[in-house]
């Protein structure tokens, strides 16, 4: 039998918790796998594209475990009622390559994002951030307010969306929060909400070369978190900021961001800093107060395992019973067929005429 | 909610069928899907190894369709009881990205591969083969004996394996099934079994670079169906035989097999013929009577996405509520976080201190 964790046990197990403390746990354990990443068997996440989404995997391992991601993403889907991206994801023991886990990733995605972006601020941003721009109003907003709230101290929220009920609704979920300190701006536009804020985070949908910041809306010692270009042909900065002098950009892992994060739009030669090097001190985050500092976000595999990792811990320590029969459990390993119970095989009397080609 | 064939409801689909019929309706489905191998998005599969075996992704998609399969490879398993091979998969809309039924591979993979065997011998070996040496006898050659006997009319299986149990096992098996007019004959070697067969299959499971068939074995006529030899540094025959001046080589995929097949040991000039080319008549599978075919088969997603859809067809022809709680179903598919049903979000009274990198 294989755990399982749907929806209705990852709602448990969050709201055990709380989101924050969730997220900021979720964080913990993501810088601590960022920390050991020569550990880990890497890959570029395999993708399938079709013209209104992509379907992905996203596989890793670090020699015990081993997990994957399937996640899709299709912006369309919010007009007919469905989740722009679901997921969910298996995690399974190297040694046997068993699955151990099942679980569910929609809800998980947007938890380990927040907590990814959240980590990365912490390394990035000024530590007197207190202004948070919030581009992009939809699902995973919530989770972005509630890890830079608890977990950096922002104190000013800024909403922009092109969907004004996506802003509202965000709002809304906000004041039941009534997260402690927290005052939030509604703003008629991207340049408006970026005025003034330490922190500029785009979680936008769309798949397109969208521009969503433009360089003059950035001022010296901001950190944009740039979550929403994570595909070929799907971008939110203009180039120009890339390219700006007092600019440093830090991806996840640089074969997958070269085609899929901001960078795309960059030479080859793009210089660029994996977040890696910067959680171990081997590079600095940001090394000025001026400096431009950018999160060059797509979403990396490891984010998954750890927050598969994490899942599962949980998930034992409160009991259930919860596992499916997606495995057999059979005496004789060699004997695969006795799990048919019955010989009904229905032979023909004759030998079949080959089908021709 | 996401349909779900565990192992018990695999078991009812299968039993309702019976064995050798759903062999050979599934051998019909891959069959219309190899015919139109220019519909799929192809790529070799995704592989993560071990010291100790290999876990694997298989992703393939229509344009409608998207599916992927989960599948480890671990010979040493069996010695503590644990199946070699485990794997499961899942079945896709590329419209919406929605995972539409998750099922269990294991058993389905035997069945699979059986109908994928017997389908490339209706092609490739001779019309009048009756004699089948079957080198391997662990958890796939039940179902190889029933869908060459069934599928292609083998009236002899001459069994070899170097556990001496398995043969035993599936002498027994067969014994049961009694399959009619067939005549089972258990040999000492390798070499013994191969003697006087039509066609030769071997499914051994060694990770290594076996060689199990040597070109003194092999005689004008034959049909060989190189099932094990599926992973980068193992194989099954000697490369002498691939070489015979008679001899022609079909595979599933041919980027894949150049990895993983027995063509691996061969240079990568040395002239294979796909799959689908055969089924479609655009090459031939066999050109005389005399030729040596050998279907080097690593094991093709497609095969994988054909059984699957063919699954969910007769999951949903037999009532069943079997699903699973992996996707979530919400009223605003902008607001995700409506399903953390607490508002619990525990934040700190002050800001966190960043970490220290």
């Amino acid at each position: 039998m294989v755990d399982f964790i749907g929806i209705e046990r990852v709602r448990t197990l969050v709201d055990r918790k709380g989101v924050a403390a969730f997220i900021e746990e979720l964080a913990g354990e993501i810088a601590a796998d960022y920390r050991r990443w020569d550990d880990f068997d890497k890959s570029p996440r395999h993708a399938v594209h079709s013209p209104v989404g992509v379907i992905e995997l996203m596989p890793i391992s670090d020699g015990r475990l081993y997990s994957f991601k399937y996640v899709n993403g299709h912006p369309k889907n919010t007009s007919e009622g469905l989740l722009t991206v679901t997921a969910f994801g298996v995690l399974a023991d190297v040694d046997t390559g068993y699955p151990l886990l099942l679980s569910e990733l929609t809800l998980t995605t947007g938890l380990r994002t927040a907590a990814m972006s959240a980590l990365a601020a912490r390394c990035m941003a000024r530590r007197d951030s207190r202004v948070m721009a919030l581009i992009g109003n939809g699902a995973q907003s919530e989770f972005q307010s509630i890890a830079f709230h608890h977990m950096i101290g922002i104190r000013e929220l800024r909403l922009h969306d092109v969907d004004t009920a996506a802003t509202a609704k965000l709002e809304r979920n906000l004041a039941e929060l009534d997260l402690p300190g927290l005052r939030v701006t509604r703003c008629g536009s991207a340049g408006e909400a970026a005025l003034g804020a330490d922190i500029v985070t785009t979680v936008t949908a769309d798949k397109r070369n969208a521009i969503i910041l433009t360089p003059e809306m950035i001022q010296p010692g901001m950190f944009l978190n740039a979550v929403g270009g994570d595909c070929p042909g799907k971008t939110e900065l203009h180039g120009d900021i890339l390219r700006r002098a007092d600019a440093r950009v830090v991806v996840e892992y640089e074969p997958q961001s070269r085609l899929e994060g901001e960078v795309q739009q960059m030479p080859g030669d793009f210089p660029v800093t994996e977040f890696a090097d910067v959680v171990t001190g081997r590079a600095v985050g940001r090394a000025s107060e001026r400096e431009v500092t950018i999160f060059d976000s797509v979403g990396f595999a490891l984010e998954d395992f750890s927050a598969l990792r994490y899942l599962h811990r949980l998930h034992r320590e409160v009991r259930s019973d919860a596992t499916i029969d997606l495995l057999p459990t059979i005496e004789n390993p060699k004997d695969l067929f006795a799990l048919l119970s019955t010989r009904r095989v229905t032979p023909r009397a004759a030998p079949r005429v080959r089908v021709p080609a």
